[in-house]
């Protein structure tokens, strides 16, 4: 994939292969959760994309900017989570092969989900790290593309949520956005700061899997624990590219704990009427956090997936009942 | 209000006012739940709506469609439901004065939501009927328009989505819908039958509220027993407007269980990441009644709303942790 550096440039044209497949996700203003917060709240949708991820923008523009024989070849990757899908999902659309490694005893119902889309799954080692090593070579063999889930064309496709944001809400003051690998943040820093610097991008991850804001802080890649419930946040290995946009246009980044990810989707549920995924709820547990800082600012909460198991959502609910 | 026999032009001719304030919804295939149903299935996202349901969609074209002393006298109505915020946001978007009354000891929860998005919330009588009764009156000694749920401008305001269906899908075979008062299945099937005479239109209402299939099947007004926990079905006293033009266009009528509806939430949960509200998760319990006749057919389950409350998901949730 190309290495030269992102720019808004890229994410206006991604445009072109993503609302081919897609439509623009909702932006929605909740007066009860205003409220709670203390100041003007929207929510960006991507929870209602296909496959419930805002993942799915940049594997359609993945695959749409392939070449022929990269498309014959197939795409390889590794993930049972939002990433696997969106692969999975815009291989399909262009009568593409996918070959996605998890790890032995990955959870069936997303390997389901995954061969619904038409990918072929392999199990492969005992962990994703493993299963990634793997299934690198294997592409390496086979001559087709792995995949990994910070590639420039990933970052242009998912950039588009903040497009829409900013047209549907050009006033926004501070846009919150859960980092996993960090292509949403980096999208989404882009397209802000080159509209208006005056745009403040908050990134959060969890104190239980603090990788990618820790490198932010330092300024190097800096491995570090990984325990978080929230697979949209937990990276343990943090990503240079991401990281080298992350620096230009991230404004801050901060850390909420899990359990308050926990309390977070259970006031999504109950103001805006969405399953929110734990990543996804993240965003507003910071805002949450810093809500004096927030006051009389026009704040959007990225709401980057619905993905939740109804094991993990039964666990919260049943462990709220003592409230 | 008009009384005019609705067409499908009505609802063409709504599209103008729907889309300059609303996106068109998804409708997304499932593969794990086609595997599931034993058939092709789609879901009409209704629930990914502004105030979280379909009726959003008439309140608009009703709104849009009134005269400027009309808007300037103020709309009055009864409900705490999906109805009830349609109204509300619809007026609020028109800078129109709206009036809402819900009987005393009204859920908190939907009443705050109400006064959020700008309306006045009147607390009066010890159920609906009373409150109904009471604020038609308001509105006749005040000059205002009195709105109940099944007016016209309404019907082919919700007729808009039954339009996006047959464009994102024009080989659909059957649609199935949640009958509360009517306006769903009513737009629905005018669409349908105008469209492609061969699209079979399903109306399903619970077992614990069974009137306006009674009705529709017997060509009275029946009334009967409503004791669903289905918000959104659950219709008592049926309307005359919505059975003139359901038995013209709906070619079958279901009746499921609650105890069904609430195993159709969990599973739209786990195969969709969706919450769904009881009557939007009616169509699924439908579809696996009638699995056997599915067979080979590609059918589209309207998911109506998402406004379920958390407490009764906490419920649900409990009680099927001996599943």
């Amino acid at each position: 994939m190309e290495s030269k550096k992102s720019t808004i440039k890229d994410i206006i044209a991604a445009q072109k292969y993503v609302y081919k497949y897609l439509r623009p996700t909702p932006l929605f203003h909740y007066p009860t959760l205003s409220d709670l917060v203390g100041t003007e709240v929207w929510v960006k949708h991507e929870n209602h994309q296909p496959v419930g991820a805002f993942k799915v923008r940049g594997g359609i523009n993945l695959v749409a900017n392939l070449t022929e024989k990269q498309r014959k070849n197939g795409l390889y990757t590794a993930s049972t989570g939002n990433h696997g899908q969106s692969i999975a999902y815009a291989s399909s659309l262009f009568g593409v092969k996918s070959f996605i490694a998890v790890p032995e005893g990955a959870n069936p119902g997303k390997v389901a989900a995954m061969k619904g889309l038409g990918a072929e799954v392999l199990f492969h080692g005992k962990d994703f790290d493993e299963a990634r090593e793997w299934i690198k070579k294997i592409a390496a063999d086979k001559g087709g593309m792995f995949v990994g889930p910070t590639e420039e064309p990933l970052i242009h496709g998912v950039g588009t949520y903040a497009l829409e944001i900013l047209q549907d809400l050009p006033s926004v003051d501070v846009i919150i956005v859960p980092v996993g690998a960090g292509s949403g943040v980096c999208g989404t820093g882009i397209v802000a700061k080159a509209t208006n610097k005056d745009i403040k991008v908050i990134g959060v991850q969890s104190v239980q899997a603090p990788a990618m804001k820790l490198s932010w802080e330092q300024g190097v890649l800096t491995e570090s624990e990984m325990n978080t419930f929230a697979e949209g946040l937990a990276t343990r290995v943090p990503f240079q590219n991401t990281q080298d946009i992350m620096r230009e246009v991230v404004d801050d980044f901060l850390l909420v704990d899990d359990e308050d990810i926990k309390k977070a989707i259970v006031i999504m549920l109950q103001h805006t009427h969405n399953l929110v995924e734990a990543a996804a709820a993240a965003p507003l547990a910071a805002a949450l956090q810093i809500k004096e800082k927030l006051k009389n600012k026009r704040i959007v909460l990225v709401v980057s997936g619905g993905n939740l198991s109804i094991e993990k959502l039964a666990d919260i609910l049943a462990s709220l009942n003592s409230r």
